[in-house]
């Protein structure tokens, strides 16, 4: 432990500045101002710099915060440091997506197990995988020790191939499926849930055109 | 207006309650108690009971919710009840898991148009669409007043098309592109960020564990 309790909401807020000080470092960017950064993560200056704070000395009055160290501060503090060993179950389209990196970037993730169940992928070479068969799958993850998995195949398998995965020893796991299930107890699991993604976002522009109108009518 | 202002907390909370709800409708359930609904939903019962308030009259002392009415009462009020036409762009690995419905499930929404810039696309059929050229982007879409469209094309051309889409009359985005853009007033746009939804759950893990030795060193 760092002898200090950082709160929820700090390290909610870690993580989001972390995508802004990327773009920043991609477009060459060295330093930034704390009021700059604040306003491109659309939270309040002050609310930056305490969150900041929780990551020792960094920064310089006037001057700003070196975008690297930065990054690396935050990283280190989120435990998102070292590249972290993946397995990928169910080599699909969304599977095969993540292989190749021709549109999810896994920054911080290596995916160093596929495995699927049909014979026709089995011993292919996908991105800088080999597809594995899903019947060694247990035996695999535990002698690598992996602890972090994408579960990417069809939802009727999804809660066989989990309870499968927490049996070998992974802790978390990324699901494609939609559908919630029980997991046992230690294993963490989060839903890529688009439906419900784009519902969010639909609902947050009817709500402001509704009140653009109320605002135009209340004129 | 519903002359009721709901908190976004509520909204937040009745948008996480749908997927638990319409896992118990797939396996058959009629009515739900409002506790072991809460429990399904990891809230208080108070909580998801002041929520449905705001739902109108719904649910009887005893018996408990109707499933079926229950999920109806929350589109209705999430303005997720009419299934939204969306255009898909890109029609990479991901693209083509959302055509064919393979792996992610659109509930509520339906791909109307698809376009690409490949020739050796345009003009394919996937899953009930016919490829478009994306040259023909801004004409279709203004034609049938699409407001919601899901960006999957590289990282690079993403900025590009976002703004295309924007003076295309979209309103809402939905972008598998990891870099934050900026966005012309009125559209709004929600990141698919892999990595990050990743790092946040194996940052849970990680400190559920760090505080399990604890107790174990401090017994």
């Amino acid at each position: 432990m760092d002898g200090q309790q950082i709160p929820d909401e700090t390290i909610d807020r870690l993580f989001s500045y972390l995508r802004p000080l990327m773009c920043l470092r991609r477009e060459g960017t060295d330093t930034v101002l704390s009021r700059d950064l604040a306003r491109l993560c659309s939270v309040a200056p002050t609310v930056l710099r305490k969150d900041f704070s929780y990551l020792g000395r960094l920064g310089t009055r006037g001057v700003g915060y070196n975008v690297d160290e930065l990054i690396r501060g935050i990283r280190r503090k989120l435990r998102f440091d070292d590249e972290t060993r993946v397995a990928l179950v169910g080599v699909g389209n969304i599977g095969r997506a993540l292989l190749e990196q021709s549109r999810f970037e896994l920054e911080g993730f290596r995916i160093v197990f596929a495995f699927d169940n049909d014979k026709e992928k089995i011993g292919r070479t996908m991105g800088k995988v080999v597809i594995d068969d899903a019947a060694m799958l247990e035996e695999k993850l535990r002698a690598e020790s992996i602890q972090v998995a994408i579960l990417a195949v069809p939802e009727a398998s999804a809660p066989a191939v989990a309870r499968l995965l927490a049996s070998a020893g992974v802790k978390s796991i990324l699901s494609f499926a939609p559908c919630g299930m029980a997991m046992p107890e230690g294993v963490k699991m989060t839903c890529v849930d688009l439906s419900l993604t784009m519902a969010r976002l639909v609902y947050r522009s009817c709500i402001e055109d509704e009140q653009n109108v109320g605002e135009r009518k209340g004129e």
